[in-house]
């Protein structure tokens, strides 16, 4: 008897196993630097565990509204609002299950079964994951050094009328290349999508964290673009798994109707969490994690070319660290899998980020602490040395 | 410009909607008699809260493994297999957000895009809503008094060719209906599943929860069978987000990779909170809830009779009692908001569960205080008299 349908071909996703590897080593005891997931080595702010630990005992904490917790709904729209000097009213907020409950619900509102998808590569992999496994076609933008791994108003015009998308999704700062798309950029892919009835997705998880290139919001030049957004990255509060979408209006009732039935609501206790992460003692906090990011970045800039490292993407923001690695090895999975064994460094495999190039690419994370960065750099630089 | 996609006509989840309802009236501070939905009024176990409480600051709680906490893996597999005299390995053991999260994983990694899937009619609407967003087909199995509203292998045996389902999801107790399928007949249908390739998902959500009928696994008669459960019912943590799959061998890589796509992980406090609800100790706290939902039903019993309601499906376990109301309305949902508006008692309306005959019925869920339950029954007589 069959179980496993013909489509559930689904790709493992390298990082989440990278990371459960990752897991199980400290769990017995061996000693790993983990460079490989964008988890923040930082628990959620002061305040947001404060306004956890008060709503435990406060409320039977049972389903939560089904768009979200209403006063969580008003922090990030005035948070958007404030930082972008947009209007973001509340109601076209819709808090989901991290961003990943998001990205479920919004594919499922805008896509049809076959519809074709616009994607940067390399880019982030569930997005290819979950699209294939609902039935959609991936079209990839293929970016390179020539416009620092985004994607451009000019690739999407240059699509054959076949690969035409219903949606594209850019991410910015982008995951795993941590670039920023600038915002004229942006506003012309806003542009085309809206001139081609495309619809803009844009991941603005990495927002808040921007190294010194102004990062723009796609609501700045498109009201009919969906933002997606989250606690995990800059708020610190991976495991809580709280994300947003923000909606055009004519997106809010097939989102509610699908989170309805699809998550119920997202996690009580975290929705309160976030509340208080919106706070400006819990931001000063976060800004505070942001120069540890940049510290972190710092280190890599320097050390990795030292090391026999010289080609990457140079974060603007988020995360990430995207580095060519094709001149020690073209299988990056095995060569991960090696390096945690022999040196305990954690790096991101690239073949989740790009089927074809990524086997000579790894994703660095920023998140570490400077010293664990420079101690991952040392032991790669030896490990290397020792090789050659 | 087109946002919406065709297929995201998905209907509305009107208990939710009806939640949300009783939510924005409370927070006006007008009283609401809670009967619509399956929510424990409350909280999570004492043991729970501690566990929870003593990890906010023990852990940075960033992504869990993406099968879940291990500890709550074994939790899961110890209280399933003791229960049942099954074996259970933890190892085939998923932790999912909710169930939700596991039927979304369930369907994806066992359906293919236009499978048909044979589901209880009345039955819970999220699996026909997630079902028909993903572009499967949904049979009606049809059940009424006669089977005491549970689907029978003879219904499935009698489904015309072209309507052989791919997969078929049994729930006892049983949403809307609160009625346990008998083990000899829950045998029979596993039988049957597996004589025609058809997957087995047995929605376990209201184990736990019988008031006296003897209740089975869909484990002890196949383990070809996916169960899916949860902590929201039976352990009180509705809004924590924490369910699981029970899967054979073959679904776990399947489910594994579907899951770090779709969802990373389930919240990781949820998962520390949930370990400890497995304890002796709050396990004392929930076999005691259980004592107050069989007293809201024995309250139900006695009481709906004499105001002219006698007409019902006796609930065997779970939290409802699926009722009928067809000699005072033919329009459920109206009549639901009008008694909410009217005397402050929110029900659930019938069409969510059984779209052609759903508009005479009502659900009620068994989760309010006894003395609540009475004062609702007292309402509604009064009601129901003073228009008579």
């Amino acid at each position: 008897m069959r179980l496993v349908s013909d489509r559930s071909d689904v790709q493992p996703f390298r990082v989440m196993q990278m990371l459960d590897l990752v897991h199980r080593r400290r769990r017995e005891g061996r000693d790993t630097i983990m460079l490989c997931a964008g988890q923040p080595a930082t628990g959620a702010p002061a305040a947001a565990l404060d306004a956890a630990e008060q709503e435990l005992r406060a409320s039977a904490l049972g389903y939560t509204e089904v768009l979200g917790d209403r006063q969580l709904r008003e922090e990030v729209a005035r948070w958007h609002s404030g930082t972008y000097g947009v209007q973001t009213p509340a109601d076209n907020v819709v808090i989901t299950t991290g961003s990943s409950g998001g990205f479920v619900a919004a594919f499922l509102a805008v896509l049809d079964h076959g519809d074709t998808v616009a994607l940067s590569c390399p880019g982030y992999p569930a997005y290819r994951n979950i699209l294939e496994s609902l039935g959609a076609r991936v079209v990839d933008l293929v970016c390179d050094e020539a416009t620092r791994f985004q994607p451009t108003a000019d690739m999407l015009e240059a699509l054959p009328a076949e690969d035409r998308p219903r949606a594209v999704i850019v991410t910015s700062p982008g995951n795993p290349s941590g670039t920023i798309i600038d915002p004229q950029e942006l506003a012309r892919i806003a542009r085309w999508c809206e001139d081609n009835d495309t619809v803009l997705i844009s991941d603005e998880d990495y927002h808040g964290m921007s190294f010194g290139r102004p990062l723009a919001t796609a609501r700045q030049f498109s009201d009919r673009a969906v933002v997606v957004g989250t606690l995990s990255k800059y708020f610190s509060m991976t495991g809580w798994r709280v994300g947003w979408l923000i909606l055009p209006d004519e997106l809010l009732t097939p989102v509610e109707n699908l989170q309805a039935s699809l998550a119920l609501c997202a996690p009580a206790i975290s929705q309160v969490a976030g509340r208080a992460a919106f706070s400006e003692k819990a931001r000063t906090e976060l800004d505070g994690h942001v120069e540890t990011y940049r510290a972190a970045r710092r280190v890599l800039l320097d050390e990795l070319p030292k090391i026999g490292f010289p080609r990457f993407a140079e974060p603007d923001g988020g995360l990430y660290l995207w580095l060519d690695v094709s001149h020690v090895t073209d299988d990056s999975e095995a060569w991960c899998h090696t390096l945690v064994e022999e040196i305990g460094v954690a790096f991101a495999p690239g073949v989740d980020f790009d089927p074809v190039h990524g086997h000579r690419w790894v994703r660095l994370s920023l998140c570490a602490p400077e010293e664990e960065t420079r101690e991952a750099c040392r032991r790669l630089g030896e490990y290397v040395n020792r090789r050659s």
